[in-house]
């Protein structure tokens, strides 16, 4: 019998594990996952923490039984150290200590992020937390109900930090976020990060942007987070979020390449430049589908696909990476921004001659109860008048992420923007207009005529 | 100057004044409406019946000052009697009685639709209604504030029908809906439109489904609507909403060719055969995108979109209307159903090797509070594992109606199924899945591999 050997157990191994059994049921597939908790959703701990997800275990994508039953052997608690291509083995420490080298035909490295570590003094001292596995989110619900923190410190405003915000009001502490940047959300433009911050602030977060954290050290009140302008809070917790770096050490270590943003370098079958050995998730890069290169974007949607894609390559299917659009959306409160594609100066990077506009109009009929004012910020191109990418912000409920997915199927065809229009949406006065304001964001007059319109050139 | 003379203030005509325009502002453009109120939104006459929308006014899209700041001229309460090609004119009825031809260059005809007219007796009677235009909802109205009925009978059970059944229990009455099929909602497989009944009878409508009505008759206790079968129910307000027929009329009268549907004939560029004359909406016959021939398809969104082309052609630009899925939505009570492209049966009838799986998932992550089921039918090509179609059922909230849109844009591009995989779709535990249901929808196992799967034969 082939057998597959998978490094990693979260969205990246697992899918490549379900999907190799589907394509081929003949091989044998062994996960080999370093902690007890295979095909968690790490994009659920925000809410584990806050209360909201009352028990741990239903943050399992599927249970260890539905995988087994799927035919995969799981080695939990098993730690990778290193892989020998020579060998076609990887020597791994089981739980009892012991080490042992597994073989197999074709190897997939899913072994995605860590946290990256800021500089910062003090991130050993109690009470500071690198918020990413579900071990570290153990020891801050411990913390939580345990020690009953009243006052956090949150250093990060990214995706993680913003949850955690939201998380730890939900619980009643008192919150302050710091970020560096002179907005949050830094995936999105700053003005939609102010509506972010607006948002946090209207929920009693305390927000302090362009606010570099250089220390933390546990004094008698508790912890002090102090800044680079040695401003100074003191909290009783402290979470430190900015950011993830591949976790690339096992790959590199036997050879394989290294490529953007230091991730595991890979063609669009997920393979690695050492043979029979693939990589997907949040140590691999990742394809852009507008820009057709590879940049460094991890997502679980991504690692999700990626992961089937390897699966699949790994025992002699046919399948290709499409690459990623960067889609991602989060909830912050009861406000929910997402984005696709690229932005104006990111576009401008690629060497597209971009412009945005942005629109504001109602998410359905204003006539039927409960309209909100949703916002779109359209990118297009000048010259070739493509498609380049959207940024949506709007209340929970507005029907934004799926508006959003709509920009993104659009972006995956390369539309136009004016052709956006020529889609036929679906309309009731409870969700929507005749025009999707996904469609109007398109035909705003400003995008409809910009000052080098080809066809009036034509 | 040269003029253009649209009949109709609906959404076509608008849309076509509004568009002629933006794209020569050296045209002139007059409207000829035939009642007081143009461009509202007749899809929103549920929401005044019920309540929800207190006032009438608030219905339109847009203003007559609006209008007319863009420089249209509206001549309200002006019918338009005859359309004379010879003369290049129209002739039309002003509000003082007296008779006129308005000379224009070009025609876009946009009469819309008018109610069928089931084979019932009685439909004269005081307190039937055929509900479409803005004066017969005022007379229902009137019959609702002014008699303050406690019973209604609805004899219809599409959109309106249904809708209609949701705004008059929302005021309290007590609702009887008789449809003559076996399950309300046609445009949806039956399993659908027994799902739809649930939700009516639920909310406490008495629903009577293979009942066809025969007659109606003013009683000593009200109006006695009587079915074939002899069933009787008396009540003090019946509305018959029985579907509609293109209002052609004006146009068949001058020589434009008659289409699919009895409809207006016309080209992409909404060009009917008599030169200078254009038709679009309601009235005009629809290309359907996916099987490339005619359709009547009368929907707000596609006369918006035909609207729109036909006032661009009018004026000498050049466009052409892309297609209609039949992409549609409603809203009853809590529950959304939607549709696009094609069903299994209707895919069966234009050649298609079609099957169709339905999946049922939760609309996000079922750890994050408030996931709700949500049902997809996929109809796919066995063949050419086309993508044709999708149902999709679920609560309000569950971001339905633009999940539907992503099939919709899925369909407007021609996707296979399994291409639905590699979208690039957002994803935030409260509002989805990393495998999109969309996605999931596309990926069952019954789909994934059918029977006949082209690629296991090559």
């Amino acid at each position: 019998m082939k057998r597959l050997l998978v490094i990693g157990g979260s969205d990246a191994g697992i899918s490549a594990g379900l999907r190799a059994r589907e394509i081929d049921p003949s091989w044998g597939v062994t996960l080999v996952v370093a902690d007890a908790f295979p095909n968690y959703s790490i994009c659920g701990l925000p809410f584990f923490l806050s209360g909201e997800t009352p028990r741990w275990e239903s943050l399992a994508h599927r249970t260890r039984a539905e995988i087994e039953n799927r035919g995969i052997e799981l080695l939990v608690d098993t730690v990778a150290e290193a892989i020998i291509p020579a060998e076609h083995g990887v020597r791994v420490r089981l739980p009892n200590g012991s080490e042992r080298v597994l073989e197999s035909d074709r190897l997939v490295i899913g072994t995605g992020a860590a946290p990256v570590q800021p500089p910062i003094r003090g991130l050993d001292a109690p009470g500071v937390h690198l918020l990413h596995t579900m071990g570290e989110s153990f020891a801050v619900h411990e913390h939580l109900t345990a020690k009953h923190p009243r006052t956090a410190v949150i250093i990060g405003g990214g995706y993680i930090g913003l949850e955690m915000a939201d998380a730890l009001r939900h619980r009643g502490l008192a919150v302050t976020l710091f970020e560096a940047a002179p907005a949050v959300l830094q995936t999105v433009d700053a003005e939609y990060g102010q509506r972010v911050q607006e948002e946090l602030q209207h929920h009693g977060v305390h927000v302090r942007t362009s606010t570099p954290i250089e220390s933390i050290e546990l004094g008698p009140e508790g912890l002090v987070v102090r800044s680079r302008s040695h401003e100074t809070v003191v909290a009783d917790l402290v979470l430190v979020v900015t950011g993830v770096r591949p976790n690339v050490n096992l790959g590199h270590a036997c050879g394989v390449a290294l490529g953007e943003g230091g991730a595991l370098k890979v063609n669009r079958r997920m393979e690695t430049n050492v043979p029979d050995i693939l990589a997907a998730g949040d140590c691999a890069e990742t394809l852009h589908r507008l820009i057709e290169r590879p940049t460094y974007l991890p997502l679980g949607t991504t690692a999700h696909k990626q992961g089937r894609v390897a699966g699949e390559s790994a025992v002699g299917g046919y399948a290709e990476f499409r690459g990623s659009l960067g889609t991602q959306v989060v909830k912050i409160f009861e406000l929910i921004v997402g984005r696709t594609g690229l932005r104006e100066d990111e576009a401008m990077r690629q060497g597209f001659s971009p412009w945005t506009f942005e629109s504001v109009t109602w998410d359905h009929k204003a006539y039927y109860p409960g309209a909100s004012r949703l916002r779109i910020r359209v990118t297009g191109d000048r010259r070739s008048r493509r498609l380049l990418g959207a940024q949506l912000l709007g209340r929970y409920g507005a029907e934004v992420s799926k508006r959003l997915d709509v920009f993104a199927t659009a972006l995956f065809h390369a539309m136009t923007v004016d052709d956006v229009a020529h889609l036929d949406l679906s309309y009731t006065p409870p969700l929507g207009s005749p025009w999707d304001p996904v469609q109007t964001a398109c035909m705003e007059r400003a995008l409809a005529a910009p000052a080098s319109d080809p066809r009036k050139d034509a």
